[in-house]
């Protein structure tokens, strides 16, 4: 499987081994320019986290753990237990940058559960959190590849897709989740047709997944996100798919803002919902989707829209910005696993699965 | 009650009685620049009310009115007969401009049922179709304002309403439909807070609604549409409020795109939700919402984006732009009229209450 990033052969995020820092593609000047940054200061890694050069649960999972391991590159710790403790130290900046993903955290705990400071040297340490980060990234590509193969069967030919945000190779390593499993099944030969909803505010669907989708050649049409419900309740889409930022024991699902108005209009209409999710997406110590903090953001991230160069918003208005809903297990048809495709009960049946992993 | 627009003393739509012309507040200007546009000739009313310089459906409904009497003072008809079958060109030019919308064709066959050509002069004609619009236009306040005492009891204070679109002075004449009663509520001395969805893609909430509640000093947040459904699942939301472009003889609200998908979220969290409209809304005719023609709208509207300058969708994407959805009567906690505020069941409550108007 070629990589969607054939053209400039790199990774949505990727360690430069040559340079000894993270490469992060810009997300923030999609679709109009196609920018790489370079960070080898852990603190910007966590900026570019919170600032959304990179977005989408598994790929900042993965940003986290190569700025964890700049961050034990740049200590000045003169024990293995002192890195130890700066490290723990980074890890708490890094969950801290957004809150709701589960991604994030898991990959911290991963790296920092898999190092063993007795007996070991510093620099053996550092080597030992890189290669950790790495095995992350590598396994991001061959679980969301596995995901795409086994969801990819829930699409049928001629199909009418409502996604959601963003959920391709760009909220991964590559690949995707949710826009992964689409991909799979056009590139399996299947006709598909995506309705692209913009996701306010910060337009991931109109600005990412239009721009993917374009690179592969999966025809679409974007649409803002009131409009769901129209082509949902007129019969013109088949299935709706989306990822998730944290998925709680119950199968609540917490992802990007509107993903609760879409399963519900989706559900409404009789039309099936999934959410495509790696395993470490799934939090089973929260028990619902209630528990999950949810990250609010910048208001300016609601007022800054203009349409011919005017400002929308009066001056002085202020609002209210909530990054992610959480959409009840309920609303939900499966939810997809590189493990499996999980129906209800999702209580007795998710536990299953990513006790098995 | 002050005109909300007391510092320019103008209405949205008006008569110019010295210049003999039609007046409009030019609402794609807003919330930049108050701008008064000036029509002589009926077929720039048809392209205003097409490009959306004024909406709102009793607005419409009105400026199609006024516009019907430039039609009667420019036609070169030599007879009564002759200038009576010039108008029914220019209504019929004038129904096509915006589909959807009932009040548009209401308003027109208001003035052609409203006028009789045998033993009549041109010149009187010509006055008699005036002052039936000028009748509107008065009524419209008047109605309104009924409306805006008869809802507001359903305003308790303290309430934060969500409130999608424009349905203010801007929609009607003055005052308005939904955000009348709103304002009711407030200026009767209880505490509101609203919620002004930003009703993608034109943003009439947040360019006219958000401008609008400034001017009267309503307290305001800015949302996305997405984001709805977060405040009303956490418990933040106490009322839904929006107007509607028809009502269908069962209380199906055809109106603004994404109103369903609103009305369903409150729905499923137990919000109340009502529709503000004057009964010239309501379209006995019609069994249901299905069977409303659903106008599409240019693409350009929804692809027209830019966020710090920067274009947002890839080049050549398409889209899809429907302007109204269908919310079908269950989803409704009342429907607010001039004539009373109606409770389910609506086929019978409906039928009864405009047959008295």
């Amino acid at each position: 499987l070629e990589s969607i990033f054939w053209d400039i052969s790199m990774r949505t995020v990727e360690w430069d081994y040559d340079l000894a820092g993270v490469k992060l593609i810009d997300q923030r000047l999609l679709p109009g320019e196609l920018k790489v940054n370079f960070y080898q200061d852990h603190h910007q890694v966590v900026g570019a986290i919170r600032d959304m050069v990179v977005r989408g649960a598994p790929a900042i999972g993965v940003t986290a753990a190569f700025g964890l391991a700049l961050a034990a590159f740049q200590s000045s710790a003169d024990t293995p237990e002192r890195l130890m403790a700066d490290l723990q130290v980074s890890a708490q900046e890094m969950r801290e940058s957004r809150p709701t993903a589960h991604n994030l955290t898991w990959a911290l705990d991963r790296i920092l559960n898999g190092i063993e400071a007795s007996n070991q040297t510093i620099g053996k340490l550092r080597i030992a959190i890189l290669e950790l980060a790495q095995a992350l990234a590598d396994d991001d590509v061959r679980l969301n590849q596995q995901m795409a193969r086994l969801g990819a069967v829930l699409i049928a030919d001629g199909d009418t897709i409502i996604h959601h945000c963003n959920t391709g190779a760009l909220a991964a390593v590559d690949w995707g989740t949710a826009l992964g499993v689409i991909r799979m099944a056009f590139e399996q030969g299947r006709k598909v047709h995506v309705l692209v909803d913009e996701t306010r505010p910060r337009l991931q669907g109109a600005r990412l997944t239009a721009w993917e989708l374009k690179q592969v050649g999966i025809p679409y049409d974007i649409i803002t996100d009131n409009a769901a419900g129209y082509f949902l309740s007129t019969g013109q889409v088949q299935k709706v798919f989306f990822g998730a930022d944290r998925v709680a024991a119950n199968g609540d699902v917490v992802n990007k803002i509107g993903t609760y108005m879409l399963a519900l209009a989706a559900h409404d209409n009789h039309v099936p919902v999934y959410a495509v999710v790696p395993s470490s997406t799934i939090d089973l110590s929260l028990a619902n989707g209630r528990l999950v903090p949810i990250e609010q953001r910048n208001p300016a991230e609601v007022l800054d829209l203009e349409v011919a160069g005017q400002p929308v918003t009066p001056v002085g208005s202020t609002a209210r910005n909530p990054a992610f809903d959480i959409t009840p297990n309920r609303l939900l048809t499966a939810i997809v696993t590189e493990n499996g495709i999980i129906y209800p009960p999702f209580e007795q049946n998710l536990g299953r699965i990513v006790a098995g992993n």
